[in-house]
Formats: C-alpha cells, sequence, structure tokens
C-alpha cells in the first residue's frame, strides 16, 4: 500500500484543457515532483485516453475517474477495468459526483478493484452516504458537499462537521477505512485543517490544474504539514 | 479523406478482453496487415485507454467509440473529444446501440467532430432514423438493426430493404453522406452483398474479434470485391 | 383534429407546486375558461398523476409531459403508453429539454402516438434538430434554444431566426407538421409576433404557472390574434 | 403504522396490461378482498397514473413505484413527490432494480418520504447493500437478487442464505427497519419459508399479476401464516 501511503493528495484532473493530453502529462509531472519534493504522496487521476501515457512516461500513482460496471464483452463506449488496468490504473475515482452511480454498481466496482488489487475511492456526498458506503469496505471515501464543489470555499472550513462526522463514523464500522477531504482544499492552512479533523488526505481538482503553477501550489499545500 | 476511402472496413473493438490492452494492439496490427495486403481501408475502433498506444504502434486510422457531449471543464468520467484528438483519433463513432445518444447531443457531437477536422460515423437503427441523421450531415451513416446485433445474422441477406432503403433516403438528402452496413456482417458473401445493396463499407465487431485468426477472417471478407 | 386546431396554447405544468394536484386542477379549469372565452384552443400538460382527474373534472385536452419508450411488461417506475391513455390523455409531449430522449425512442413514441390515434408534440432545441425530427411525421415540432427556458426572453423576440427557418425547413419537408414556438413567451405581443413568424402555437410553462392569475394572463396572450 | 403492519404483502404493478388503467383498479380491489378476508395488510404499487383512482375507489394503502428525486419547480416529465402524495400514496418503492437509484438520490428520497409522513420500501440486491441502506433508517428494505427477478424461482428456497444474511445484518444496525423478501415468491410455502428465515413480509409482482385468479392466488399465498 506505500504508494497509497497517508497522508496523500489525489488531484481529479476532470476534462480541462489543462488536464488533458500534453497538459495531462506536464501535470502529472509537476505531481511527480511536488511529491519527491514534499516526501508526500500525490496520485493523478487523468482522463482514460491520457493513462497509458502518464503511466509510460511517470512514475505517478494513477486512478481512474471512473469505471463502467460492465463485465467484458459487447458495450460500445464503456471504460472497462480490466482495459484500464492494464493501460496502467493503480485504483479508481467511484461515484463522483459529476458521475454519480447506483448503489448496486458502486458495490460491485468496489469489489472488482479489490479483487484486482486496485485501490477505490469512493466519493460521498454528506456524513449518512460515507456511513452506507463504509460497509463496502473501500480502501478510502472522499467525502464532497457536492455545493462546495469547484467554489473555491474549503470544507473543512464551511463544513468542518461533514469531514468530523464522517471520520467517526466511518471509523467506527471499519478503522482501516480512510477519509479524504474533497471540494474547495487549496492551501497549506486548508489541508492542514483538514488533516486536524481526522482526515488523512484530500482530492483536489480546480484549484490546482487551473493555477499558473500547479507545482508551487501543490507544495505550498503539503507546506505545514 | 484518404484515411476514409470507400469501401472501408470499420472494426468496433467494443469491450472484449479480445481486444483490450495488449490484445487491442495486436487486433490493430492485424487491421493493418489485412488493409496493406488487401489495398481496403480499414479502421480500428478501441476503448479510450488504448488510443494512444495504438497511434504511436500502428498507422491504422482510429475512431473512439464514443464521445460524451460535454466541453472542457468540470465533468469527472467523461471522454472529451479534445482529449481523445490529442490521443490519436481521426474520428468517433456516434450512438452506437449500446452507447444511445439524445438527438441534440448526436447533432452537437457531429458539429465538434467537423469542426475539428474529424470523422464522424453515426450508428442508426432502421431507414427512418438514418433519414432523420443525414440532416446533419455526418461523413458515415452505419444502419445496424439492433435485433440482428451479436446475432451472426447479416443485415445485408436477413433484411436487404433496411440496407437499400437507408442508401436511398440518405444518398436523396445528401449524396456525399456514405451508408455502412453493420450487424451481423462476417463473411466476404456478407460484404459483398452489402456493396451490392449500396452500401460502401461495414462495421464490424465480434465476428472477427473472437475468430482465431483476425487476419485470416479479414481477408476473406474482403476477397470478394 | 379539432381537439389540436391551430393556432393552439400548450401550458407544460412541469413540477411546479403551483401546478400539482388541487392545483393542477385549478389550473385545467383556468385553461378551460380562457379557452372558451377566446375561441383558442388550449391544452393541459399535467403530472402523471394528475391525469385522471384533470379528465375527470375538466373538458380541456390532455397531453402526458414523457411517455417511457417501453412496452408492456416488467417496468418498474416508467410511465406506459396504454396507462396514460386509459387516464386520459389525448397526446403526449416528446424529447422536452429536460427529459431528452434518444433519437430511436423518439423514433418509436412518435409511431406508437400515431397507432393509438394519440397526438405527439415533440420538442427540440434548433433549427437542425426539428428538420431531422420533421422526417418522423409528428403532429407539432415545439421549437425551444434551451438557453432561452424559464429566463421570460420570449424566442419570437430574441432569435426570430430560429422561428423562422424551423418553420421554413419543417414545412418543406412535410407540410402537415406544425411549428410552435417555445421558451420565453409570455404576453399578447410575444405570442402575435411567433404567429407572424409563422408558428402556429406556443409552449408556455412557468410564465403562466407562476402568475397571480393564470386565467387573465392567458386571455391577453391571445388578445392580440 | 397500521397500514403497514406486519407480515404484509406489497403487490408491485409494474407496467403490464393486466395492471394498468381499469385492470389496476380490478386488481387493487382484489388486494382489497384477500387483505380484508385473510386480515393480512396487502399493499397496491401501480404506476403514477393509476394512483388518483385507486385511492379514490378502494381502501387499499398505496405505493408509488418510483419518485424522481427533485424538488418542485421546471423537471418535465418528472415524478414529484408532492405531487404523487396528493394524489394518494402512503409511501414509495426506492432503486427497485428496473429504475436503480444512485446512492445520493436513494439518501435524499428516503429522507423525504420521512419527513413527509410517508413510508419508504427500499429495494436491494443482496446482504452488502441492504446492510448500507439500514445506515438510512428506511422502513422496509425488500431484498431481490435481480437473477431471480420474474422467474419464478423464489429467494427464500434458491438463496435462502441471502434472506437470513439480510435480516440479521439490518437487525444489527437498526431493530425497527423490517425486511421484505421479493423475487419468486408466489405460493404459500414461498410466503411462510420467507417468513421462517426472518422476513416481514413479501414483495411480489408477475406471478400474482398474470395469474387468472389475483385474488386466490393471494389468499392461497397468505393461507400457511
Amino acid at each position: 500500500m506505500s504508494k497509497f501511503k497517508t497522508p496523500i493528495v489525489i488531484l481529479n484532473f476532470k476534462t480541462y484543457l489543462e488536464s488533458s493530453g500534453n497538459n495531462a502529462l506536464k501535470l502529472a509531472k509537476a505531481l511527480e515532483i511536488a511529491s519527491d519534493e514534499s516526501g508526500i504522496n500525490m496520485v493523478a487521476t487523468p482522463q482514460a485516453a491520457d493513462i497509458y501515457r502518464i503511466k509510460d512516461e511517470t512514475r505517478i500513482p494513477i486512478l481512474a475517474q471512473h469505471i463502467d460496471n460492465v463485465n467484458p464483452g459487447g458495450h460500445t463506449g464503456s471504460n472497462l477495468l480490466e482495459c484500464l488496468k492494464e493501460a496502467g490504473i493503480d485504483g479508481s475515482l467511484i461515484n463522483h459526483s459529476e458521475k454519480r452511480m447506483t448503489l448496486a454498481d458502486i458495490d460491485s466496482t468496489i469489489t472488482k478493484l479489490r479483487n484486482n488489487d486496485l485501490f477505490s475511492v469512493v466519493c460521498t456526498n454528506n456524513v449518512n452516504t460515507s456511513e452506507a458506503i463504509a460497509n463496502f469496505d473501500p480502501n478510502f471515501i472522499a467525502v464532497e458537499p457536492p455545493e462546495l464543489i469547484g467554489t473555491g470555499i474549503s470544507v473543512s472550513q464551511a463544513e468542518p462537521e461533514v469531514v468530523e462526522g464522517t471520520v467517526r463514523k466511518v471509523k467506527s464500522i471499519n478503522k482501516n477505512i480512510k477519509v479524504l477531504c474533497g471540494a474547495g482544499i487549496s492551501t497549506g492552512d486548508d489541508m492542514k485543517a483538514a488533516l486536524d479533523l481526522g482526515a488523512e488526505g484530500v482530492l483536489l481538482a480546480s484549484g490546482i490544474i487551473l493555477s499558473e503553477s500547479p507545482e508551487k501550489v501543490l507544495l505550498e499545500l503539503v507546506s505545514k504539514m
């Protein structure tokens, strides 16, 4: 589990031009440098089409943004776990608020990832759904109040009770599951506040991707730890 | 348009293990050899995660299986046109029966592909929907009665009137659109029958992917032309 | 076709509290009175659960807001055409921008409505998609640029070329299809402008539903005709 | 809670012609008679368009088949909780395998039903997802292995460990939640087996709907209790 040792910084590349294609590779390299310099584990979460190349040209751990819960066969336009694994993923985000999944698909996808020795990072929207997901025994639960996503308002400051409550409920079900803090984290103070609330890492996106120097912002982010 | 000169053979890799990862690369190379030997244009349609590698290691033209109709931005788990283009696609399937799209998304995606100098291959399920799509001016319309997909029963033999009707209606709206015949094509006779009905190529999948020697089946397929 | 004689005013009740349950019945009665007083055909489009009651207590023609393209059988939570017909619909909206449908489902649903002697009112988002839908021979095409829905800015004033273009293209394919103007219509001047552009009616929603006196607004709406 | 006193029989009408419109009313009356004669609570789950009429003409408790997780407003084609409540529902099925919902929507819909004094019956596909749902504190969890739905093979006989495991896990989280047994139940022996495994009722569909005499089959079903 060393690739996913906490505290950890996971960067969701989403579908920005600033994090697609050549820019995705550059961003992955910035993550690699920031991770090497800080000693903090950092993880890239690029679009499916960029996974192979980032795997080929960096040492950064890679998550898929989504896996379609289909078995091998006739499913045009789906992203198959086995294909993403060969391309180089170490795990996957599941149920991001921009790609919500059904309960049955979340359950099945966590199981498939585990059976393939891949990491699962399940996104949830509140304490209640985090508690439900804890029963599925994923590696990480990233709690992100959807109303804060993309706002620059950090959940650790605006709704600390969501982070604390999630940590408490999740740990009471399964101590091995690690809670991440998503939505609005972008500074060292946000990150420190998140860890102080019991989170063991953060899930980031636009705050880093759209910054002028992702590397510098990443280093500042982990500077208070 | 030389990469897509007709008659043409487009192979939809879907999500079979036999056409994922290393197997996708092997299949793309088989397509390349069969294309070189026969002089008939052949096109690979791999999963998103395999596009970059096939582009890097072969000269075969590449289609995406699907493009999500999103603009660059915050859309986790979507496949962005711009990202797929950088990875190496020459165009995309649109509206495959295993990934149906809304009318507005089909319209918008064809336009985006055209504006990016990429080819559009729109799948339709009957004469009626083919006629509707012809108004959007795609490069190709591939008509596939869904009840025949994956059956091994060729549309050119079982429902020739669907192919003929589609060719007639589509050409009456726009002579430049080429009609492909999907569903159940796997032999040289099927292919010849399709072209005799006015189709200018075929869209294939499991019949080739699951065969013992895709290369041999592809060469037999184009042997009667 | 007398129930749908043009010029016509179709009111989409959507899911406002002001147009649900008892309020839906009141709104349907306001439509009935306004229709009787003005001599202009008006049509109610309530939620599925309100159809039976409105049919029972008014003489106003009724459209469903949506029909799921399923056949009778095991489909929990779907709205079946046959069930809605027994409840009292005279037809249905299809492909509203808040309930987009796939191309294949639009085609199939128009056909089913026709085979059941029910009216089809297909919503489209631009000239291009209106032209495509004209091939399916629906009774009405209601063009609504999605960016104007709910804004109070009328399409007949802001984008007259969309209405004119839709009328011209649709009529060139099939003269019997009538074009409606949606999005932002709420005054007599808007309505007159729409008819002057060649539309034969309007599709309305929040501008009427949320007004203090729907009956009065409806009468004002048709006062310039 | 007397309307939902256990043991209970819930009949999902789905979208069969045999349970739509007039037939839905007849079926609801058969449920009412069987309930009166046996003293066992029985519940109708009709399509949205049939709710008002069944409420008006019978005393049988009514569930919706599905509720769309939207708030009042501009949502064409959705089924709003407030509208269904006025039409006469006492609660709703949630997350049926033929209408799977996202985790966030399940959570939110259970809460809305509770706040409206309506009953929630959440469908799940296995022990794992049942356990997760128990955290949301619904009134009922109906476990239905999807592979058995519509087969006539009863879960209580084919996979008793699914029923037992669900009861054990759910009760360990919240003793007030009652577990129902779905999929394949159609005889008195099936029903008795289900109750012996700890279930407090059953969720039925085609086995009753498609029978020649639903009333007789319902009475036989509860005859061994």
